[in-house]
């Protein structure tokens, strides 16, 4: 399950960037990632990038200007695909449902569950296939997103605090269940059972007690950004952070808004946290 | 003329992108354009950027990640599309010839003379609305661009030393006259008489004894570039300035190939070229 085809290659900031597609059980489709790797002798920590609704492998990686940074911190990073695709797979009209939207979760619901399977595709087949075929040090790896994949970021690096050891995110949907894109998903792809979504809910992961291994969690938001008040509510996360006794860094950016210009104006300062706390 | 519409506006690394539509009179079409904006008390150098074929003004604009680098060097950088676009205006099916291939040349035949008289729209009305509404020193202006727009850069500079006091190029088509892009284009925007050609070639104006201003020309080449050796030849500038005993500067980039993960690589180079150049 972890072979993987070389879709294409380009050499980058000192370093190499390959496109790579490769079958996961747990989505039951082909999924496509990319993967920047510093020159020089290996093993590097990592940072796996989530992306945000509409996207695919290709924006981050095109978009984010994110490899200069990368190359010198000597840190991998790895863009994966959003959901699964492709004929057969279920998807509905909307940009916030269906494919380019699998809200890093494991769908147990009609037509959704066959294929919409991306905690374990993340957590599982996209990291074999990485660290069979990379040459990544599976002890120092984080995982930091934007958005939709700013939620993935946060409720991955709280439920599974032995494979990433540091989170940051841009933008990131910190609440799910309180906000009209997390209840629309979640309601979809796990049905009308609240009780279920709270596993899916980085605030509430916390308020229960999850990422006591994280020393911080670094977050930026833009204050120009349309989705801030209805959607993102980093004062939620703020506010689970303090009861909880865990340290939440919120970076309010004045004028920068939702897209890819404000990820790769403060990219550099994220890697930068992730290489701090993934140190061998 | 110089009167410009606002499309949409970005804070990015410290500055601000504004993405611009106005009339030009060369072109006799509306025209696009990107423009970064450090912040600070201007009036400010800056670098006009020409892309390559099938561009428009966003590739560079999302994909090149130049705005840290222009923000710390307190540069403007302007992305205009690559030619004039919209119904009415002539095109052909191939990606070389027509809309997205304006070559930077103003066009003598039909059906292109019409609008396709991008040398024009660059040195005239796109400079004119840039310096009417945003904080340029007319005096302190470079320009670079990439393959296709790599030959614009090199020609403009070239023949319009007072409008540009430095010039680099990434991938740069150096002598359109010797490659099948150039000789395309040129019979058809120019017309089968090569006499006219050599004007907007490179090379020819460089042994015609043009680019006396010029200290030096930085010109980035890959190496693993699939048009090296059919369309781009860099030894031909070489030749051409060696022998007119002028300074040309290629960098040969091993492993390097002709898409924007190399310009991302080595833009801020180029910036920091035009930079120490245009310096008050």
């Amino acid at each position: 399950m972890s072979e993987i085809e070389t879709l294409g290659q380009h050499r980058v900031h000192g370093g190499t960037l390959t496109y790579v597609r490769h079958n996961s059980a747990a989505t039951s489709t082909a999924m496509r990632f990319s993967i920047f790797v510093p020159d020089g002798k290996g093993p590097f920590a990592s940072v796996v990038w989530l992306s945000g609704l509409t996207c695919t492998e290709e924006n981050f990686t095109a978009k984010a200007g994110a490899y200069g940074a990368a190359a010198a911190l000597k840190l991998i990073v790895i863009a994966p695909d959003t959901s699964p695709r492709g004929e057969g797979v279920a998807d509905d009209a909307a940009y916030d449902l269906g494919q380019g939207a699998g809200f890093y979760i494991n769908s147990t619901e009609a037509p959704w569950a066959p294929h919409f399977q991306m905690e374990t595709y993340i957590t599982r087949d996209l990291i074999a296939a990485v660290d069979a075929n990379f040459p990544t040090d599976p002890a120092r790896r984080g995982v930091s997103g934007h958005s939709m994949g700013g939620h993935g970021a946060l409720t991955l690096a709280l439920k599974y605090p032995d494979l990433f050891k540091s989170v940051s995110a841009f933008s990131p949907i910190v609440s799910p269940t309180r906000c009209d894109w997390g209840r629309k998903a979640f309601g979809a792809y796990l049905g009308s059972d609240e009780a279920k979504w709270a596993a899916h809910d980085a605030c509430l992961l916390i308020e229960a007690g999850a990422g006591a291994n994280l020393d911080d969690i670094l977050i930026d938001q833009g204050l120009a950004d349309n989705f801030l008040e209805n959607q993102l509510k980093p004062e939620l996360i703020e506010a689970a952070a303090a009861k909880a006794g865990r340290k939440v860094t919120v970076r309010r950016q004045p004028g920068y808004d939702h897209s890819y210009f404000f990820i790769t104006s403060f990219i550099a300062d994220h890697l930068a946290f992730h290489a701090a706390r993934l140190k061998a």
